[in-house]
């Protein structure tokens, strides 16, 4: 089957493009100096490529992409760097822990290391905030939480923080300097913790962590307009292909919209050589066509603004051997680590 | 199970409210006066209250939306009021067609015409541009349109368009007198059309349409803040129940995010006393907390700003008997149309 022979809208991987980027990124950081963020995905068949490539240590949001990683036996060491305080799901962790897998929650509070070690699971990271207004503890009582974790019976691996406020900085220089310093907060909070692990980054700053351990990337591997404007050696990989089903004089409009695509980061873009975006709806883009006259039934592709809430959308990647609507669909990628 | 005892995040549904919104709406447009959009909600389950309040016929974005509702017994009178081209999924609304439900496809364009009739459908509407750049054929081109679906065999039921782009507008008095411009535009259409059926409007404009066989609403049933500024009579009924995750002195973090929530209309509201949102990343929403102090554990209501691509990713429905944490959940409505 052909990209343009698909059923629409549906998402499509340029399977070229997604080997480059993840060879690129096994380069710079080899093995468990990254750790894969499954958020990004969602995709136990992806993550298995990463795995391929020597990155066998993954990062998950949920404990529901913890369990479907450890199901799909890619659970050798995952770490939900999530604050977690749902007692069922956390017996649910114990319980693949206790099936062979190996799996390490973040911790943040008080709450959170009693609640892990309530539903006993065995290993946790001190989450460390070390400037993005979100979870992780304040950097001094980081000790004072891996002190209680270890009374409670819980080994400690380490610690981590995401500075997600830094991953746009569009300033090289600056960015390395403040990506640096927020490194620093998270190295002395390790210095109280102890442990194996300092894990932080994302794909905007995957090559400026030296001193860490491992890198938590995840969008490198399909990429967005969003972590395009970066300009990082990452391509974009990813693709919405969408059928023509209405055209007039001065626009067209195709049947991928806002149930297709994340729209937190903006519109999606249409590729080149289709057009111009004018609007989204439930179902449809309206779009100012491109200099090829569009008639209905004409498949169109576009690239989603962030793939994260894209792919969450999705019940499947579909995998082809180029990036236009004649390549050859190879593959088809359940997206199984959706929801909670 | 109260509503502060669910996993999260989870979509919640206050019933009193959404059993008045749904006897305010059948009381204005009985019956067959309102043809409600199942792409609001995408489920089968909250279909069935509104068949039971004696709407029978409804409206559908998508193929899988119309197939989902025949298979479960609410396929009486469908209309997909939406431009389909793909033969595998016309064939699958043809077949559904001989095994006893009405689907009725809208059509703007020859190759609509013709991939309809080629798939075996009977039913089809003309689709007409009365002023939002989206599908619809150019108003004058509608009698040419119907007069090739006859020629085809297929029968032509009416028109429909719908003036999205008078939703939102605030003036009532000015909504008014744009929507009457917009169904003359419609009706003139109609007069070249011919058939029984008018359709038109949504949630916006319900109240609006004294010219037209059946009003198209779908948000009335669940609302949401966008909607909310209307001032309509139909209250907010839908919310987001989430799990306080993490407590700083100066923001907390709770469990609802960018998969949880549809941000084409923004961030959605915190509910009344619960504080006020700050930012939603992928699986987090950091936010202010109101007066009362919250500690990891707790739950908080979140308001969504967009019902349907918020429903959409979502598996269930929950139904509470009242709009606080201590309601008590009575039940579930699965999300079962998701998906094209």
């Amino acid at each position: 089957m052909r990209v343009a022979e698909l059923p629409t809208p549906a998402l499509v991987v340029n399977g070229a493009a997604f080997d480059r980027n993840l060879a690129t990124m096994a380069a710079a950081r080899p093995g468990a100096a990254l750790r894969p963020h499954v958020k990004a995905h969602k995709s136990t068949a992806l993550a298995a490529r990463q795995a391929a490539l020597g990155h066998r240590t993954f990062t998950c949001a949920t404990p529901r992409e913890a369990l479907g990683m450890a199901a799909a036996g890619l659970g050798e060491d995952l770490l939900v760097a999530n604050e977690v305080l749902d007692p069922a799901r956390l017996a649910a962790l114990a319980g693949a822990v206790r099936a062979g897998a190996r799996i390490t929650v973040a911790v943040d509070s008080d709450a959170t290391v009693d609640a892990a070690a309530a539903a006993g699971l065995v290993e946790v990271l001190v989450d460390v905030d070390i400037g993005l207004p979100r979870c992780g503890c304040a950097p001094g009582d980081a000790g004072r939480l891996a002190d209680r974790a270890r009374r409670a019976g819980l080994s400690v691996r380490g610690v981590m923080g995401y500075e997600g406020h830094l991953m746009m900085v569009l300033d090289r220089a600056e960015q390395r300097d403040r990506v640096a310093a927020a490194v620093e907060v998270l190295l002395a909070a390790h210095a109280d913790v102890g442990g194996d692990v300092v894990s932080s980054g994302g794909t905007g700053t995957y090559d400026l962590h030296d001193r860490v351990t491992e890198v938590q990337a995840g969008s490198y591997a399909l990429m967005d307009t969003h972590y395009g404007q970066l300009g990082l050696p990452f391509e974009a990989a990813l693709r919405v292909v969408a059928t023509v089903v209405s055209v007039r004089p001065r626009w067209a409009v195709c049947d991928a919209g806002l149930k297709t695509f994340g729209m937190d980061h903006g519109n999606p873009a249409m590729d080149d050589g289709f057009g111009s975006l004018r609007f989204c709806s439930d179902e449809h883009a309206t779009f100012v066509p491109g200099p090829h006259p569009l008639r209905p039934g004409d498949r169109v592709l576009l690239r989603p603004a962030h793939v994260d809430p894209t792919i969450a959308y999705h019940e499947r990647l579909w995998v082809a051997d180029g990036p236009d609507l004649d390549a050859t669909v190879v593959e088809a990628w359940p997206v199984d680590l959706r929801g909670w």
